[in-house]
């Protein structure tokens, strides 16, 4: 989805294609795909770069299991938005340590019946839920601070955030590019609406640029230091980092290591990299995606075709169905449906013309 | 520690004296007790305030427990910071309840050997903490976003926070009162010096009440939207409220419905009411502290003495106790302490002649 | 479900008609409905019963929001199995609850667009979780030992057992009512065949009953002390409680306090209360349901419809009932699916003439 | 601890010597140490033996981190008691990992202040828990179902079990050494006395080993099915696995795969290899103990120093604790401490002469 066309030693350029994300939860309403800036520059510096390098160099033997895709992405940073990224930092288990703790569930005498793959599909079916929890990962983050407060509502993962409180915050913070200036949706409370252009566009991306700046500058100015390490006015004192980070705007980055099992990823993932979610967190969860199918191949397909393209059906939806498919005649009046589930459920199923 | 004085319909003005903490965690390096304003003014709507009258003239019949001295201060909202407040808008069950479950735990017989009050004690004592767990309670809270950002570290509870994706946040920001304006302390990175005083002072307090100004004023112009819901220019479109939020400071206000077990609580109470914690988590903490006062009495007294005034002694630790109950030399070398253990052990046995 | 006939100060009679649940996740392949004893007989003590009435009579004031369908049976021991129950011994919350949460994270402005109830639905079908987390109840249950190792695993829920390391368990154990013993499923791993019958029923029961009188028996030698507390060899000494419970068999009954909010309780009935669960657990399950039903009626209706009622449709099962609506031709050969899940499809939509 | 001798093809013969943990939460009122069966035989069948070989063979190249030590004794089945064992099957992360995570959330400067080392034992010391989360480990263990139980009441983790549902149990059953036949406390309602000894110790023996056979056989036959698959009774049905099953004995072995980060591990091992533990779980918990001192040696000592070697002091123990250094007289009387607070106290400072 990315290709990467060339890296300089201390920042990583980016061209990205426009990706229409077919299987992906599509909807024939005209749902934008997700797109991201036709090029994304993220700057690291010497030091971050070489850290990265020397991670990637590591050359261990281990007994453990292991996946070999992941294994030639780990510590990269995956440019994620305007400044973020996302880097795998360690993992556990591989699609096998799934079925290894799924056979032990269901002991002697099951290994005929399926192969590793039709198990998983099997417990992905069924909902069977803890041979999943047996794969671990763990990402290193950079996000704006607005995102960060959606993503920790997830709050079954183990989380270690950079702190304001004992650190200086780095002076980045979101903008988005023109194609993802949307305006607010008239139709739909929780949606975005067309994208703002020409002088309005300017003057939104003018505003949140020098309202960042203006407040990161009287930030220094509060803490009578530079993020440097400098101090402004020797004969000053700073006011305490944990409370002159008060005024800085949602759109700084923070960054997190963050780690969780590969169930709860994929709670996370269904519900963050589905059309519905906001576009700049849904930049992050489709690189995770991405890291997902590389670390556990088979359970990323079962994954895609029962819980990202599935979709759930009511009791009086399936009632619909049914009298579709036998061409018995119903319409809203007698389906017990309201108009809104009526033309989700028509959606689901790509039935155009049945629309209301 | 609160004392009201008056109450007009639409705002709750409060008089607070200073209170130094004696029973808590102490210490006689020179820290500063927990004050407040000493006028704080919280302005609630009349629509909000006839909102929470009417859930306190409720009067209904159960078969359930109740705390009576928790039932009094039901849903009113006791003001925190200058715009927050904590208010208690349900629970469940009571110190009999803790007696109860851990009861079925030990199962017959053990009445006769402790009241309710020593088996409390008991458990909290041997960190028996299933039976804490089977008393909940739900507060409703407003408080700055970066506060908040520190307080859904603790993930074993449920919250439902106001959305800024679908509606306008308040008008309202967290400016410190003079009192709390601390300097970074040199020694401590995680701690505060002293206060600002003078033209710094009021510089900070300058800035931060500008800056939030403005960026809340841009906030509205790029929403195209005021507060009250009117269009600010008919021909334009606004920004998506999932985007145009990012243009917030992080003090902020905003609110959310916090539920939690009390053992939780207490987890998070020891850690957030503790002299180290940020003082603006610490006043929220402290109201809450009250509340488990008045709700689960017997159990707030063992919690009090065993966890937050007592302490926690190392390996190490104990030998040099026990050294200097026996009255044998002991000093840094031959304790295994690192010099900064061996100040906070004597602290925390008021030993103030065996600092080093 | 259950009709109560005759109620004896100490004990409970019950008599249960054959109930097909036909709301339930029906399946046409001669899935049994759950039946019951027609007479069960759950013995409480004089002291147990007036215990309970106590409670019952309990009358308390309270601002809290309450239950009323869910108070007149709270503290209920409600039978379940041969010696089980289910008993209500708390709540906090109702289906106001939900609501008043989720418009916290909506906030102002839902209000004319949906009703309370529509706004359930709505959470219920776009899995909003954390309203339905605000409600929390707390049963007492007694139980065979077998069925609470598969309840345990539900693991977001507070639990005190009741303590056989300190206690002396009673002397109940599950047998099966004869509709219920089933034989071993030929086709399928995970479920029953038909009822074992005749000459062999009676062996089975036998065997079941005579085990765990001996170990229990055997229980009371080793402890040298009989369930009343009288010792039975003053010469002996008795083996430890934590060692001599491991004579018991699995059938032997426990009890616990099992606390958890609505979210979670609906998760353990969704997959405890379906037609793929263990009967003995089911039982319970469907007690709960009903107390569900009691407590958040729109809620529980939310949750037949769109949970319990409903159905999962994958990737490539949606373009399989596309084809079936639209007549065209498909089959198992070019549905991508296998058998096994073309089967379960068909079952779903109740489309019996397209099995394999 | 365990000193391994010789290991046959299809068993792992062991000889434990008598282990006093004076590094422990010991105790000078003659609490008995941690002992082993002289002999212990726990055999693995031809092929499991194979499997483990295979599993140890493995030898990947990765670029995450190890821990060395560790590696040496992956999926190595280290026994316990008669017929269980603990094996690591699996592992993320290792002591610089936590400095990693804690680093991130401490940024920039503070490498210079502290070394790795420091670092760890201030996190430990002051309870900043989510760095030591982000390891994790997993365990294959055989344990008896009675200690399962117990076990299971640690909810944070990630468990699959072997199913009885599915599957035949084994037919091994724990049977207590000589040593380890403790009888009931007199005094201590949760501990254990002297041990049984001659005919009585004989005759406990017996009732164990007879009973656990008989159940089992009973279970061969209503299952009318051999544990190695073989039919009993070619004219009979089986009686359905899930019901069998409850005729089986507690001491009964089951076995789990078992998977928990490093602070949530050692919650578990704090409570579990303390000497209140029962024996038969402190003896895994014991295993455990030294796998962890394996993986993360920093962070080990830590926790013996800190957690597992350290003691609470409760707000009025502070206060005698002070006197007696201060040689101010203090007793039971003004101390404000129940006696058996006092005699805690005493016992925790290892001041013989002050019980009471």
């Amino acid at each position: 989805m990315v290709e990467v066309v060339g890296t300089a030693p201390t920042s990583v350029m980016v061209i990205t294609k426009f990706v229409y994300r077919h299987s992906w939860k599509t909807n024939f309403i005209n749902i934008k795909g997700i797109t991201r800036d036709s090029i994304t520059i993220m700057k690291l510096t010497k030091e971050q770069s070489q850290e990265i390098k020397s991670q990637q160099s590591q050359n261990n033997q281990t007994k453990r299991v292991i996946a070999p895709e992941l294994e030639k992405i780990m510590y990269e940073a995956m440019p994620a938005l305007d400044h973020g990224f996302v880097r795998v930092v360690d993992y556990m288990g591989d699609d096998t340590s799934i079925v290894q703790a799924a056979r032990v569930s269901y002991g002697k005498g099951t290994k005929q019946v399926s192969t590793d793959s039709g198990l998983i599909k099997y417990l992905m079916r069924h909902w069977h839920s803890t041979p999943f929890e047996m794969c671990e990962i763990k990402y290193h983050v950079k996000l704006p601070i607005f995102i960060a407060r959606q993503w920790i509502r997830h709050r079954t993962a183990n989380v270690n955030e950079y702190s304001a409180r004992y650190s200086i915050l780095d002076k980045e913070f979101y903008l988005p590019s023109s194609e993802n200036l949307a305006a607010q949706s008239i139709s739909n409370r929780q949606g975005r609406g067309d994208v703002l252009e020409g002088a309005q566009a300017k003057e939104v991306l003018e505003i949140l640029k020098n309202d960042a700046e203006r407040t990161y500058a009287n930030y220094e100015n509060m803490l009578n230091e530079r993020y440097d390490g400098s101090t402004i006015n020797e004969s000053k004192k700073g006011l305490a980092r944990e409370l002159a980070r008060m005024n800085l705007t949602l759109n700084t980055y923070t960054q997190w290591y963050w780690k969780t099992d590969l169930l709860n990823l994929m709670n996370f993932l269904r519900l963050r990299a589905d059309h519905h979610a906001q576009y700049e967190i849904r930049v992050y969860a489709d690189l995770m995606l991405d890291t997902v199918k590389k670390w556990v191949p088979i359970t990323y397909d079962a994954f895609m075709d029962y819980r990202v393209g599935g979709t759930e059906v009511s009791s009086k939806g399936k009632f619909v169905i049914q009298k579709l498919i036998k061409g018995e005649k119903v319409d809203l009046e007698n389906s017990g449906l309201s108009k809104r589930e009526w033309n989700e459920l028509m959606v689901a199923f790509n039935l155009k013309d049945k629309l209301i």
